[in-house]
């Protein structure tokens, strides 16, 4: 009998184009939806006329990097980008610092982004007491408390378990921060920034529990990093028994320094800092700890003075990617047709469906889900749009969850867990595409 | 009516482990094949009591990345493994290069991989005039020959088509040639090296052609590079109108300058050589070019002399990754619980199932395939044994396809197509394994 988990040929990856659906024949579709003014022959307005180009040097002559060598193939025994991609980088900022980036972050180039795993390289970074950088020789996994045989791992032991592969998105909490309570960059990088996804490769928790015997008293699980913050969380043991994982691969290489080298825990689809980077010990209780980051920090004090604690899944959220402040669409024509695209996630499920409004919410349409769609992954949304140049559009985007939730609007956000905390933010975030294809963020200047 | 192209949450990545198959609980399976070892209680053995490291200064006394701040996050823009990875790289040798590196190939380190990707730094990398580098602003792609709409078009101007992601990777038609005509390096590395796999985005060029109208008498396309090599292969109209894409990411960032930056061909499962890098021109016509590339290279000499030309496909094949050469069992213990794990694939479609011999090819057992399952892509194959180190076992993978390819033995393959040819290798690669752990190539010492 075959073990065989078998995906049809026609997955959505890779199936080919649905022309009734395809952005190119959705004639049937904007029938529906007469708001939007969509052509069925996306993407003609790119061809450009070879005598447009008869005196471009660049077709004419021939290249530099035509006529000479280029660089020998062993140059870099570890690949690096092009130079010319110089500005797909990670940035930080001192208003998210403690001054000195040690406690601090580093926010994902979106803007720039493609498909639904972030390269290595540009994977957004948060740490409390900087980047660890650890021994794998010497690294140690304990696991002790209420369990039958507590253990201790060296790393070449951990990894003898059979492992898995699973594309997860990382977001931190406070994702969408800087614009919430500091609004000083009109930009995607640092509105929502704090977000990365990747292939991550590591052994199923369970598989592991199943091994030591969690004792049935046992209901919290200490995680703790050996880091110097000691970042320490209390997580469910429901959670290590479902979908958790203790991870040492990311995109097919070992995890990166940033990300807790050589281990880290993942709990697909929660808050980014439970994910303990640097794992040091795993200790189960029968009560939770109490620990710093979840009582004076990641816990979100509400209108009525208290806070909520032990809120961990990060909820239904989107954004577009293009355009963004960063990728406007200044170079544009009146007529191209031109990709609204960006991203969704949902840390309860899977994306369901993404609509799109033009006129700041009043009106929404449904975009078209690309590629794999997976649960607590990044899902890619696309939808064609001729730009009339005309008039400023605001431009939105609301993504639904299998499980059924839909992003609410700032201001229905706003009547239910006030102003106060930062974190767990998801309502729905909008462009303001002008005349001339300039973007900027709308609440940028809203006042709530 | 939805657009969505929804993956069922039970896809093969993200389904919980089934006990019934997994290797944990694989009793009545292994009933059936008792020549295997094969315990239920698989990856116990890796259980080490406390006690066994309690004098273990890692555990008892403050590490030293614990103990002191780590680097400030924002050190690298543009992150970069742990310096501990640094065997993990791609290798180059005087017996595959010109002597200069310029013509030449780095290898994967393919006993690294994990998952279905390969980090873009890690890719393996083929150039015929060494790696150029392409300034984006003054890259043009021209499209024409027989086409209604001869076009240029500049970087900006093809990245505004809808793009889509897909998983494929990419091998060169030599891959295997160290060992079969060179046998000189007992490793996988430079057994299988010569692939690697990746998230590519980019348009189908189905998409841009509709645009821009192939004739009904154009049959064949010529694929140029811009580096200095000017790399020419001649490709039929139906694959460009079938899966091939015009591609600009690579698992999620721009394209690196040794895949072709800033854009190249893709023909999933064909021949790399084919698929063009630094692409320059795509020019239609109702023959062929008989290129450099597809006569006097990249051609099969057969037995009675003549040659096989147009062979593009890259049949199914597999290679364990793990034990291999450079990752043995030496420091198993008898009766420790291990994985045997590989990769499997077929340019020609999806992988059906692997299976597994320890000895020599006489005996066949079904791996279980893990994580996603896709077309044209890598796919991970896993077996739980129980290692006895009491006698040299021969270790075997033999993949087959969804379209009732099996890889032949070495012997069958040297039958049907004799020994001159290095190209399109596709035959059963076994490692041997000593009593010690020790892991050697059989094939190294096999007389063809």
């Amino acid at each position: 009998m075959s073990n065989l988990k078998k995906i049809d040929k026609n997955t959505s990856e890779n199936k080919s184009v649905d022309t009734k659906t395809s952005p190119l024949n959705r004639r049937n579709f904007f029938k529906k939806s007469m708001a939007y003014s969509v052509s069925a022959v996306a993407a003609a307005s790119v061809l450009v006329p070879t005598k447009a180009l008869a005196n471009d040097p660049n077709i004419m002559k021939h290249v530099p990097w035509g006529t000479k060598l280029g660089d020998p193939v062993n140059k870099y025994e570890y690949g690096i980008p092009s130079p010319y991609e110089h500005n797909n980088v990670r940035r930080a900022s001192p208003l998210l610092s403690s001054g000195d980036y040690y406690g601090s972050i580093t926010l994902a180039p979106l803007h720039e982004s493609m498909g639904i795993i972030s390269p290595n390289g540009l994977f957004f970074t948060r740490s409390h007491g900087g980047v660890a950088h650890v021994d794998p020789n010497k690294y140690r996994l304990m696991i002790h408390g209420l369990v039958e045989k507590p253990i201790v791992l060296t790393y070449e032991q951990l990894k003898r378990y059979p492992s898995e592969t699973r594309t997860h998105f990382i977001e931190c909490p406070a994702n969408g921060a800087p614009e919430w309570r500091a609004p000083q960059y009109n930009n995607l990088q640092f509105a929502r920034g704090m977000m990365s996804a990747a292939s991550w490769t590591g052994v199923r928790l369970s598989v592991l529990l199943k091994d030591i015997g969690v004792k049935p008293s046992a209901k919290w699980c200490l995680a703790e990093g050996s880091d110097n913050s000691e970042m320490g969380r209390t997580i469910p043991v429901e959670k290590l028994m479902d979908d958790a994982m203790i991870v040492w691969g990311q995109n097919g290489e070992a995890l990166r320094p940033e990300q807790g080298y050589p281990v880290r825990l993942l709990l697909p689809g929660w808050e980014g800092n439970l994910q303990v980077k640097w794992l040091k010990r795993l200790e189960f209780s029968d009560k939770p700890w109490h620990a710093k980051e979840e009582t004076s920090k990641y816990t979100m004090l509400q209108p009525g003075g208290k806070a909520i604690r032990y809120f961990w899944p990060m909820e239904v959220n989107s954004v577009i990617t293009s355009p963004c402040p960063e990728k406007p669409w200044t170079d544009l024509k009146k007529g191209d047709m031109v990709e609204i695209s960006g991203i969704a996630w949902s840390g309860l499920g899977t994306i369901k469906h993404v609509d799109i409004s033009i006129n700041g919410g009043k009106d929404w349409v449904e975009a078209k889900l690309k590629g794999l769609v997976l649960p607590k992954s990044w899902t890619r949304f696309s939808f064609m749009y001729k730009f009339d140049g005309n008039k400023t559009i605001v431009l939105s985007s609301r993504a639904t969850d299998d499980v059924g939730r839909t992003q609410p609007t700032i201001d229905e956000e706003v009547d239910k867990v006030g102003v106060e905390s930062i974190y767990h933010r998801n309502s729905i975030l909008s462009w303001e595409v002008k005349e001339n294809g300039e973007v900027n963020n709308v609440h940028l200047r809203k006042k709530v």
